[in-house]
């Protein structure tokens, strides 16, 4: 499996301990960065990927992992971070765009805070999983939404006085979840230290049918491809 | 004094406590929006503004006022959030532009959660105390800076799928701190609930020769007011 091997230029890489920031992470070691994570601990209904972010850290040899405590409860606003229900099947045509679980700005906050983190370690570059094509509908998953923080990045920042700009890689930005699976896998990723199911049951296994669980167990299908944590047809 | 009168549209004030923020505070009032006010305690080394704000709230008869525990000394990186001097003495020729009181990102961060606090209030507007002309240089209190974090929210929250786009009001964005102590008092701010300096001293009292207390002494000097907090003339 990738691990860091401590000779490349520091990026701050966004961990949520879901699978998608664990591809990013494995991509980022690869292409010989020096992995600086940052995982959010945000009050999230699901806090039990922070764990799985600690595991993935450790398993790829990260030096440097903040986990940091930015409770988002007090705003709110979404069925991750407040006593809304977390829908349990597909929405249906007409239906709002955008999920319950989206929490509203959340990868504004989360990129912002990279951003301070990065200025801090002396870099310029930030590594985030989003998907613009299995993203359940997340309006700050898009190509313009990871452009336009680029650009505040460069413009609001001690990158303003001096070059180079910011520059936000989201390389997942245009892969199904399955495609991330493959990717993933050919990189060594142990899926079983990731987390992705946003409610999950008392007994500590994924619901099986939230977004996040339904996405995953989609792409490891498509791939063809046990699914470690839980799979719908041979669940733990 | 004016006050909220309850019948306007919501909008996120970024409320410090200092007199800037002060001064927007009132001008959203005037103009009658209903300002919930957002205050973020983030670990800074003059942390009595947070007091401040709540005078400030409570005197403006400000119904809706957060106050979010977000502490940024984990990320560090400023004379702010980490143990690196205040300088107490201006810039020399020559000297980075960017002062070490500077906080990585923080505007980023605090116009982050103020969209997101928006986003669940139902507002789409936002109202930040940033001056281009007195910012003791910096990055993040520009004109480029607030345009470029107003097409973000925009595109990277719920305003993608419906209008109308996030506004960001930078009213005194070409004010100097004379022109926006003249508008505070016309607008009956009454400046001795705001603070300021960046260190303050072991009695409490500002320590008069920060970038901060530099800047307000200049500001109520040149408007011929004085400072009900602090004078370089008339120590308290």
């Amino acid at each position: 499996m990738t691990r860091v091997n401590g000779g490349g230029r520091p990026a701050v890489v966004l961990l949520s301990g879901g699978m998608d920031s664990a591809v990013v992470l494995a991509l980022a070691i690869r292409d010989n960065w020096f992995p600086c994570a940052l995982t959010i601990s945000y009050g999230q209904r699901h806090s039990v990927e922070i764990a799985a972010a600690r595991r993935l850290a450790a398993a790829f040899g990260v030096d440097r992992h903040l986990v940091l405590d930015f409770d988002l409860t007090p705003i709110g606003g979404s069925a991750l971070t407040a006593d809304i229900p977390v829908p349990k099947r597909p929405r249906a045509p007409g239906e709002d765009p955008v999920p319950p679980t989206y929490v509203p700005a959340r990868n504004t906050i989360f990129l912002s805070l990279a951003t301070a983190w990065a200025e801090v370690l002396g870099s310029r570059d930030i590594f985030i999983g989003v998907s613009a094509v299995d993203s359940a509908g997340y309006p700050d998953c898009s190509r313009d939404f990871v452009l336009s923080f680029e650009r505040l990045a460069s413009v609001g920042t001690r990158a303003s006085c001096a070059a180079p700009p910011f520059r936000v890689h989201a390389p997942l930005l245009e892969l199904d979840k399955s495609a991330t699976v493959r990717l993933g896998l050919e990189l060594g990723v142990d899926f079983s230290n990731t987390w992705s199911c946003y409610d999950p049951m008392i007994d500590g296994t994924p619901c099986g049918c939230c977004d996040a669980c339904r996405l995953r167990s989609r792409g490891f299908e498509s791939a063809g491809v046990h699914d470690p944590v839980f799979s719908l047809e041979t669940p733990k």
